[in-house]
């Protein structure tokens, strides 16, 4: 997590949970999601911006370990940061905590990459230098 | 159900259940929306069919009482039929049963209209005149 | 919505849409949710002690006036209050609002009743007389 | 693909679509539960019938590649396979294919172990031989 990003959080919801009394697994990869946009948006790239100017940023991949259950009740903390990134594909990590920021739950990695309306891979240095230098500067920040 | 419609059958997945060990109410909106796409694909009108035809079916409305709730390892079949239409706007009923048909588990109604791909209203009699026929033929059938 | 009450906000995501380009219906019904467990724990109920201390809420019965569509990028306001009470049924109304509080996009209403933990009706009145006076409060309160 | 076992068929339902036009990521997750719960049915061990026994499986981790977008209209065709196995610990393998089988829309696999109620980790081959001795057979089968 770079400095300047605030983790983003989320109340787990009862809709969340399963009957195994804890949040089903397919929703992280939806906490996942949310973490990601809140960080483009922080970032002042809103996601809804992007795709109205002409990109799409489909899940490639996405792996996810499960070390400690969420229950209803709860509200956890999501660190988001990009770790790979080569002009058309990236890599976003996510650690999943909980509030105080004491207990390591998930943790997984989602990979990416840009796509014009025509769903054709998009080189962005030129289309979208804005968001290139960002992305670039992200990775040289996490080494 | 009019005699010459196949029942819909779902079976309820782990992932639909929720800390109450019972299916999440949420799931039966979708098993209506589940039910009513089969029912016009029975129809000969599947519904991607019907969107590239350039009409959209919105919801407008939806109400179900639960009766007796649905568990993990269930099967459910579910009755459906159009019960209005008026050439822009209809109803969808539905009704819940156990496998075997003896328990009614649920039942509920959805309201939707046509409009085209600008969301404008649009009366089907000319622009679908099948649909308009088969829609009509139903309701009479119904009564 | 009486007037102690903050509203709840909910900020779309993007798994909430379909590709209608606006959220599915479905979710709608576990705003509700969301809204509804928002109240109960600013009313000091939150819903994790309520089951904590042997009582169950399900949803009886939902319905729900969709009216104008909501999309990803968008925060919605959701006003919530319980409009009936008896002891042991309740009807919780939703009003779904844009974050401006200028447009109304959704409305609905849920049905509750208590449940032990072996789903038996139960009358709240001795059994949890904090909670039966909070609900008959506010009965009065929205008269 | 052992070839006793019969593939898994999901159709793509209207509300597993995003604004993207396609399948949600997170739907395959549920595919995968999906197929492995229907995989262990036909194995005879329904998963209602192991939480019966005392057994729970909950999900360690999950990894996923996203090859070819799955649309609404389609059917899906989902074969597993039982690819590790220590008695205590074991990873379940998944392949999504058009339902022609011509065309590989996603892999992925799932990592799960066994625990008791108290969810403590339980190796099985004493408290469920039938079930070892069928995950034990299914490894040395698929290698």
């Amino acid at each position: 997590m770079t400095e300047d990003m605030r983790p983003y959080y989320h109340k787990v919801q009862y809709y969340e949970t399963d009957m195994m009394q804890i949040v089903h697994h397919s929703n992280y990869i939806r906490w996942f999601e949310e973490a990601r946009l809140d960080y483009l948006e922080q970032a002042h790239f809103p996601y809804a911006e992007i795709e109205a100017r002409g990109f799409l940023i489909p899940v490639l991949g996405v792996e996810c370990q499960y070390r400690k259950a969420v229950h209803f009740g709860e509200t956890v903390l999501i660190e988001t940061e990009i770790t790979k990134f080569n002009g058309l594909k990236f890599t976003v990590s996510y650690q999943i905590y909980d509030k105080e920021h004491q207990v390591l739950h998930t943790q997984g990695s989602t990979k990416h990459c840009f796509l014009d309306q025509e769903f054709r891979p998009v080189f962005i240095k030129r289309k979208a230098p804005d968001l290139y230098e960002y992305f670039t500067h992200k990775i040289l920040h996490n080494r």
